[in-house]
């Protein structure tokens, strides 16, 4: 694996991002950002699935001077997504908006820009340029889409350092992962802010998590990313879970269980899928990292799932515990889930 | 993206593997291989769901025996996955099995194996090498992980080239991700056999998706890997479909329905989760490959969605059709999900 790209650290509210720090896992809300109750209802159900920064949509004064209210009743750093009107960024930064999501360069008038930077500068609140593929301004169509990305990206970032602002976070989302995977990659080369990684309009749940999982996963193994989000049409808190088991898959994060679990196959005499499921339903929820293995085969199973913490395998109406690849006792099939969950417990407890 | 690895081609009944060939998609039965007709049935099941090549596990005689009868019924070429005992391998063969997954270095005398090569050498039947992490032969434990799955593989490989053998596969598979990105990527710069992914004992289809995905799309976005297996505790055509997902995320392949969808957020004023799941439920089995999109704002959503061949967007009770990127037509929100079927239908009609 590549050593990760030094990029330069940014404060978001409590969480650093970039200059070192554990990739920070992050999430947009769906709901209606004036509807103060249900946003925080559902912030509160990110925090609780380990969403480190929270972002919500400002599409009106009123979305932000929510922001206020919101702020109240959360902990996690709020983003306040904005598009084209600089008001909306002024509301949102006196609401005590973390950090902002907006292209400079889409807003008309330097005057406004100008203001905005100013205000967002004497918060010490940093801004997030954000260019996807799909709305790029006109320009040279025979060129790359990557290259335009990066392009207008550098032309937002100019926008900001021309007026000594450098609290800078940069994202370049294609739904094309080799175009995505192109475009971070050039922009490495050109600035050292921190890159927050997504892959856009990904899709739902089933497809989009595989989607972002090569693209985000591509970009991570080359070092590059120090927040991600990952899209999906669905729950918010799927993007949260996919985003940690992208970052768990690359040894960037712990959390909660790592599940091992062969394929069941014609050896296995055992009801493998089964005792899997049971094994992740329980455990799912759980946040302290532990890697537990169900395996369908006694004698190479152990061997097999070395690196898990604890683990199960079973064959002909008997199974085994094992720890770190070593037996620990064997016992009839019908216990094993017990089993395993008293060792679970016992092991959570211990540490 | 990198180019392909040049890989030398190998015919596994009528499916090339390597050679520039598009990368293969196979799968493994969990069904007991000696019943014959729910081995049939679940193999016709993945046939049906894109599944290019199937393995069976042979753990004994009679199971071996039985991929004759197997063979009869089903399309696809059957690989026989098999462990120390030569004898299962020479049945296997003599039963029409259409590959071996075989690591000889684990059968002991060397009359035995040369017996089993020249068997598979006469029928023109290629072997499989697969190594695992979790089953290393013991070796020197201060050596990382992925070069002593790299000598155990070539050592086999010596086994076979020794007897004239060449009609050679490789995988070397292991949980963890960056294990196996290190070993193919020592692999291919010592031989150009064709390069069978997978990542081992990846769990169940939730996390192990996410973690085959990482894995598979690191290695494929560098130009390796020849056929694909995604390992999941659960239905094997979950595997087919996911290694599907992961190939069109790469645009290595194309099938069915690629969709398009933003994730809602605060500013989207219609039902997108719903309406998204309804167009995923529709044409999930659809094989021609179509994109499609789903976006939940009218006014960047045809342009954020330029690539999709036929997409929808909607918002404040009205939405639009839209194909490439045009705006077809202007038609109530309850609408949008009947004309986007149409016009799915004239598309599927016109082509």
């Amino acid at each position: 694996m590549t050593r990760r790209r030094a990029s330069r650290p940014l404060q978001i509210g409590n969480v650093t991002i970039g200059g070192g720090a554990p990739v920070v896992v992050q999430s947009m809300t769906n709901t209606d950002t004036r509807d103060v109750a249900a946003t925080v209802e559902q912030i509160r159900r990110l925090q609780e699935c380990g969403c480190q920064i929270v972002r919500v949509a400002v599409p009106d004064i009123r979305a932000a001077r929510a922001i206020a209210a919101i702020k109240r009743d959360i902990a996690v750093p709020l983003v306040a997504d904005i598009h084209f009107d600089y008001r909306l960024a002024l509301a949102a930064l006196e609401a005590g908006a973390d950090a902002l999501r907006l292209n400079p360069g889409n807003i008309r008038q330097k005057a406004q820009v100008s203001s905005v930077v100013r205000a967002a500068r004497e918060r010490g609140t940093p801004i997030r340029i954000g260019v996807n593929a799909g709305s790029l301004p006109p320009g040279d169509d025979s060129q790359p889409v990557a290259q335009r990305m990066v392009e207008a990206a550098l032309g937002h970032i100019r926008i900001l350092e021309d007026q000594d602002f450098d609290l800078i976070k940069v994202s370049l989302k294609a739904f094309d992962v080799p175009t995505t995977v192109e475009a971070y990659r050039l922009m490495a080369e050109k600035v050292n802010y921190p890159f927050h990684l997504g892959i856009t309009e990904a899709g739902p749940p089933r497809t989009g998590s595989i989607r972002s999982a090569v693209g985000l996963g591509i970009l991570l193994y080359e070092g590059l990313g120090d927040t991600i989000r990952v899209s999906l049409t669905g729950d918010p808190c799927d993007e949260v879970t996919v985003g940690y088991e992208i970052l768990k898959a690359l040894g960037l994060r712990e959390k909660g269980l790592t599940l091992i679990s062969c394929p069941s196959c014609g050896r296995v005499e055992i009801d493998l899928v089964g005792l899997t499921q049971r094994v992740e339903e329980r455990l799912m929820s759980m946040d302290r990292p532990l890697k537990v293995a169900v395996m369908g085969c006694v004698v190479n199973g152990p061997g097999e799932a070395r690196e898990a913490d604890v683990g199960i395998a079973g064959g002909r109406g008997k199974g085994i515990l094992f720890r770190k690849g070593q037996v620990v006792k064997t016992l009839p099939e019908k216990d094993l889930f017990n089993a395993l969950m008293a060792e679970v417990e016992s092991l959570l407890t211990d540490q």
